[in-house]
């Protein structure tokens, strides 16, 4: 399994993806899935996968090594699109690619062609965006009224951006909340798992201003889950009692 | 879709249910999920199905309406069972009944034969107990380390249950914990909707203390979520924003 979000706010783009993959509970290895496309100054382009491993390394490849453009002749890579919105497509034709290739086959197995994309930056002087490619090579993007996407095993980390982003939320309060969602996750799942990959990006600066892996031992993190979890604990303690009264017993019976 | 838990604690037993019924997202309904069979000082068994309707329709109308014993021909119902444990294997026979008959064709559709069932209760000198039966028939149940089940959209409501409910919980704080379950599912899920079907059984009483249904406008419900949301909101604004210092920019572009 994989988790990761992303968070469009007013102040910029959160990324945070997980490394665990997984064949069978038996077979648990670590790969990044947090791939930055960076070109400081000119544009940043991070990239989340979730799905078939095969798959999304495959992608990854026709993305840096370049597709052929049909009409030009021309190999393109993901480094020369000229906007976001191109880059969304041309990641799109890329799963296409490897749909042609290995979808027929990977359908007549129990996993099927699965992959699902989390693709956000800003280009020049284009809009900083935050796309969700499907693994039909489609796509939506974020917007004000739903300032985030989910891929991978979402529905643990789900509650708590749903009650707490906005999109005004502040940049770091949004990575703080998406570490909450993630900690939510890991708890539920154990295909979701350290080490952690974070990337945070203020808009109209075309830089990655953080960009690191975290790991188990790492404080912040370790401080962020037991406080959660305490938090947690006195939230419900703190609501009373259900004050629904016992129904009569049957007197005749108990007595 | 469904929700509903079953908590197992030293004190007694809780089991909740949502009463949602969907066949698209146009074609809502209500239909009560949370059944139960009692005989006060004799017998509670107390039963909440997720699946197909028409399935969990079917099954409890063998349950009540009885099945021939194949060795000895006379018809037993739920409440000629003697044990918790002849009361789940009696509904695991009814849930294969049910799919010799309407399971080939329903495994020819989209939905499938699909049904999942939590089974609580007392009887006379047994244990209180609590089951889930699955569509094969067979069934597991709680034990001290696991004292929660549940069925339907698990996933949102489940870590609040693991984080906060332990065999030493008590009785209607159980209740309190899985009504916040709820609640996130319910703020999650639009197939998982009031009213809410709600009981709590103590252990050796053989009667159910509490058996009721929650409404829309119930006043304890409607605080409890209002709480619980104020209380995460003041969770995650007392963490401190993650420390993690900007990397370098690129001055040589920036400039």
């Amino acid at each position: 399994m994989t988790y990761c979000c992303g968070i469009l706010v007013r102040g910029g783009l959160v990324m945070i993806a997980d490394t665990r993959t997984n064949a069978g509970l038996d077979n648990i290895a670590t790969y990044r899935k947090l791939h930055i496309f960076e070109n400081p100054g000119e544009r940043v382009v991070a990239l989340a996968a979730a799905g078939n491993l095969a798959v999304t390394q495959a992608v990854l490849s026709y993305l840096s090594e370049g597709i052929e453009d049909p009409e030009t002749g021309a190999v393109q890579t993901i480094m020369d699109m000229p906007s976001m919105f191109k880059t969304a497509q041309f990641v799109g034709n890329a799963v296409r690619r490897v749909r042609d290739v290995d979808g027929p086959s990977l359908e007549l197995s129990a996993s099927g062609f699965d992959v699902s994309i989390l693709l956000g930056g800003q280009i020049g002087d284009g809009r900083l965006r935050l796309f969700m490619v499907y693994r039909a090579g489609n796509f939506i993007e974020t917007t004000e009224d739903t300032p985030y996407l989910q891929i991978g095993e979402h529905k643990y980390g789900k509650p708590i951006l749903d009650r707490a982003v906005t999109y005004d939320t502040d940049l770091l309060d949004a990575l703080k909340l998406g570490l909450i969602s993630m900690d939510s996750t890991m708890r539920s799942n154990l295909g979701v798992g350290l080490p952690i990959d974070i990337l945070t990006m203020r808009r109209d600066t075309l830089h990655a201003d953080r960009n690191l892996r975290i790991e188990a031992d790492e404080p912040y993190f370790h401080n962020l889950r037991e406080q959660w979890s305490t938090a947690l604990r006195q939230a419900h303690l703190a609501i009373a009692t259900p004050p629904y009264p016992p129904s009569e017993g049957p007197a005749d019976i108990e007595s």
